[in-house]
């Protein structure tokens, strides 16, 4: 059956613009969607990319398309006081998660990217990624100790790993089957893909 | 009077979308359009970012990217046999034009971008590209020669440099004012930019 694997890391900032628009786009041609967590920094670092940041140009440039992204969808930016954080922590207790239950990524994954892009809760501090766990409903205690196993450690590498022999360099990247899709404003591309695509 | 400046460059893959587009853009908004041709090269090298093809996996995956876009607004697109090409004597020669009469710039790019990115022609071969300016309906033996003018390289620095100052990083590069959008993929929101805020 068809899906969209969605890999996406919290501390990038177009996978959050992507994560509040995903889910609708799947049900609207029917193909559910798998969040995938993998880490943006270890992407970046395996394929020679870099971030927009690193370019002042960009960077200045990237803070009005924000603007311009939520306000088309509709929805709340605040850059967060805290930029780039480190997101080895919470993009490993989502992994964590996705190891019990995967359907269970996309709630704490909506209450992380909130946490961060609206309320710009320093998601990098472990006292603070605990309360917003506890806060979405899931144990904290329990997650930040799988996180630190190595299980939990190697599963988040060899998702990344996989991502990027897949051909991703970058965050949001989504796939269907071999196809890929990279950035929230190829969204429009991937819909019509799955359109012309999906089995009748 | 507000207006859309359109920088762009022949070699350059988004801007070539890009120019099929951004008329009827302008038309449907009731805002004009103007064709300003700048070096991608020299943008890139002052703000210090890189071309997509730089890094390996995003060469590969934008290959793909065109034809989806391609596709998406019916037009052809062939991968050019010599890529990155010298655009310095095409953008002179387009800046050349600039310099007489603004307005005959985009027939002159609409038919050179086709040249270069559906019939694979190389526009880096002064002979190649003498013929493709008379098949355009423009004078080549003229324009090449103004093209080495000192006025028409010092204006097209100018504009390029330019373009950097007010933000510029990449092309194609839209300005409305001081507002600035970069990228083909930016064009709905340069159009929802114009609706709401053109003036009635």
């Amino acid at each position: 059956m068809m899906e969209i694997e969605f890999y996406f890391d919290i501390a990038s900032t177009y996978s959050y613009l992507a994560s509040t628009q995903i889910d609708a786009l799947g049900e609207r041609v029917g193909v559910p969607v798998r969040w995938r967590p993998f880490l943006l920094g270890g992407v970046i670092k395996a394929t020679g990319n870099r971030t927009p940041i690193e370019v002042p140009a960009k960077a200045r440039y990237m803070l009005m398309d924000l603007k311009d992204w939520a306000d088309l969808y509709g929805i709340a930016i605040n850059f967060p006081a805290k930029f780039p954080p480190n997101a080895l922590p919470v993009q490993r207790v989502l992994t964590a998660v996705a190891m019990q239950s995967e359907d269970r990524v996309r709630p704490l994954a909506q209450a992380l990217f909130k946490a961060y892009w609206v309320d710009r809760q320093d998601i990098s501090d472990l006292g603070v990624l605990a309360h917003l766990i506890d806060a979405a409903g899931f144990p904290s205690v329990e997650l930040l100790a799988r996180a630190q196993d190595q299980e939990v450690k190697d599963r988040l590498r060899q998702t990344t790993d996989e991502a990027v022999q897949r051909g991703a360099f970058g965050a949001p990247t989504f796939f269907v089957g071999k196809r890929m899709f990279w950035g929230n404003d190829r969204l429009p591309l991937l819909e019509r893909y799955l359109e012309a695509n999906k089995t009748r």
